[in-house]
């Protein structure tokens, strides 16, 4: 039986959330990552220093041996905000307001957020952004965002940007345009196309923003997770209760935290490239960022896992089917 | 208070079931249409002249006042049948096999149907068609196909052949190439985009085969609509239960046989060209396939109209919404 061991994995891209459902995902994360990029959109966002502190304080409580980067919400901080916050986070999250789940105080101007900008680069504050035009139609609002990607990274050489959960061919091919850019790209977005949203029946569980795009936006992201050392793995993991899912009007967003690491072990085995996966989920992370995980050994194997059909009210992707590696182990 | 009143306004693509449901979906219709084109695509399907003359009755017992304008599934038959049946149908509806709900009996081969084409050219039956190739991207299954309708009106000059449910600028053109191609057109497509389906939350009701596509395709089908004389209504009006909608796994098709008529007034209003609607809607059929519909009246006014939740266990597009027109009678 083919067997993988990782070391320290994490996830560069998640959504906790708060209370109860934070205590029903984040073990299920912790389970498997040593650390993980941890997503400021919470209602009310998390966007000054002491529900910073508190919200790390909640998940340190819930998942005491998992590492979380945190993050803050993008608005106009002062010099003296980012100052004390630094230390405390990985970096900025930016949503074009109206872009995806409660990202309705977003930014309406960038031309406003600049200022901010400028200081986060002087501070070397990374900034992350959710990269889509909401005005354009569904399927083009990467590519409507992607000049303003390089915009910003040509304005601000210095400051580390990050793509979060790119979905096509053309956001992966501007990582080499422009140096301080990287990315994160989720394992749906690795494996599934609109296809298998709406190409046959509707699979609202698949249904997330970004929207799964074309198949050669699939390829051209899979070539980039195995060889491209400024593309990181970010589960985009977001949990919602299954009365926001199956229903009319589901909210956006797949829960992926449990069947990540078995469902990139069946892709990047199936390419034939098992021992890139170390890479893709932990080392380009730990040298873009210069984080240091914990040190975890993730053991996984290949032999089936029936995921269950749901995590409390939660119902993961590819709830009641089987996988065809697993997790074995973690030390 | 703007009105309209439009003669013997007819739906040319329509999904009545059988049993309790067309109970209810068939009077619905009804109230609104004087006749309208009956999809074979039962289980089993429409595929002999027992279940046709059977299913007629079924329909006509429902609705007396209706003319069911009924169809054959597509299959190899023979002369004779061709013959037996060619009084009691306005054409045979062909599925390339996978392509929609209840099409796992579709034409696998096109080649071999070709037998069956040749002799409905020679007896002047219609060929409808559900134009999109299955094994292609979601988006693209239409333009996909779009080169075997060319080849059929070419090869079969003379076989009248109806592009279902178009979607796409490029079909529209289409309609300009070949003398013998017409089509239908939802009501959906005029006035949806794949927006409005998964832009924002993801909207089971509007989830429909072929899929919604982009802003440029609606407008180009919303200006053949109020011009091209070969570019007739037909509302795929197809009703699911709730639970097979509002769930995992979510069926395709929309349900607006009651909100056709006011939904369609509204958009013809808001071009100025409600004058207009009586070709779309009746006019353009009657010529292109020589029907003569029963001569009904219905008046339609610009005063606010309630959709309701549920028709029976089937939800409606816009349920709970208010549109701008009402059926305010039917003479």
């Amino acid at each position: 039986m083919k067997t993988l061991s990782l070391t320290s994995p994490l996830d560069m891209h998640l959504h906790f959330r708060e209370g109860d459902m934070l205590k029903l995902v984040a073990p299920l994360t912790a389970a498997h990552f040593a650390g993980g990029v941890i997503m400021p959109n919470l209602v009310p966002p998390v966007d000054n220093q002491e529900r910073l502190l508190a919200y790390r304080e909640e998940i340190r409580a819930s998942v005491p041996d998992f590492e979380p980067y945190m993050t803050l919400f993008f608005r106009g901080y002062t010099e003296s905000e980012l100052a004390a916050a630094k230390p405390h986070i990985l970096g900025i999250k930016l949503y074009p307001q109206g872009a995806t789940t409660n990202s309705d105080a977003g930014v309406a101007s960038l031309k406003e957020a600049e200022r901010v900008m400028e200081m986060m680069q002087d501070m070397e504050i990374p900034l992350l952004v959710h990269g889509e035009d909401p005005d354009q139609f569904v399927m083009d609002r990467e590519a409507g965002f992607l000049p303003t990607y390089a915009e910003l990274a040509q304005k601000f050489p210095k400051l580390q940007i990050t793509m979060e959960h790119i979905t096509t061919a053309a956001a992966t091919a501007l990582l080499d345009h422009h140096e301080n850019l990287r990315a994160t790209v989720t394992v749906q977005h690795l494996i599934c196309t609109l296809d298998d949203v709406a190409g046959g029946l509707l699979n609202p569980h698949l249904f997330c923003k970004p929207i799964l795009k074309r198949p050669e936006d699939r390829e051209a992201l899979v070539n980039a997770a195995l060889n491209h050392p400024k593309l990181m793995f970010g589960s985009d993991s977001a949990p919602h209760p299954i009365d926001k899912k199956e229903c009319c009007g589901c909210a956006a967003g797949c829960f992926t935290a449990p069947i990540a690491l078995p469902l990139l072990a069946e892709l990047f085995d199936k390419h034939d490239q098992l021992d890139a996966l170390q890479a893709f989920v932990s080392e380009r992370a730990q040298a873009l960022y210069g984080v240091r995980p914990p040190a975890t050994e993730v053991q996984l194997e290949a032999s089936p896992f029936e995921v269950p059909a749901r995590y409390g009210d939660v119902v993961p992707l590819y709830a009641g089917q089987s996988l065809a590696w697993r997790v074995a182990a973690v030390l």
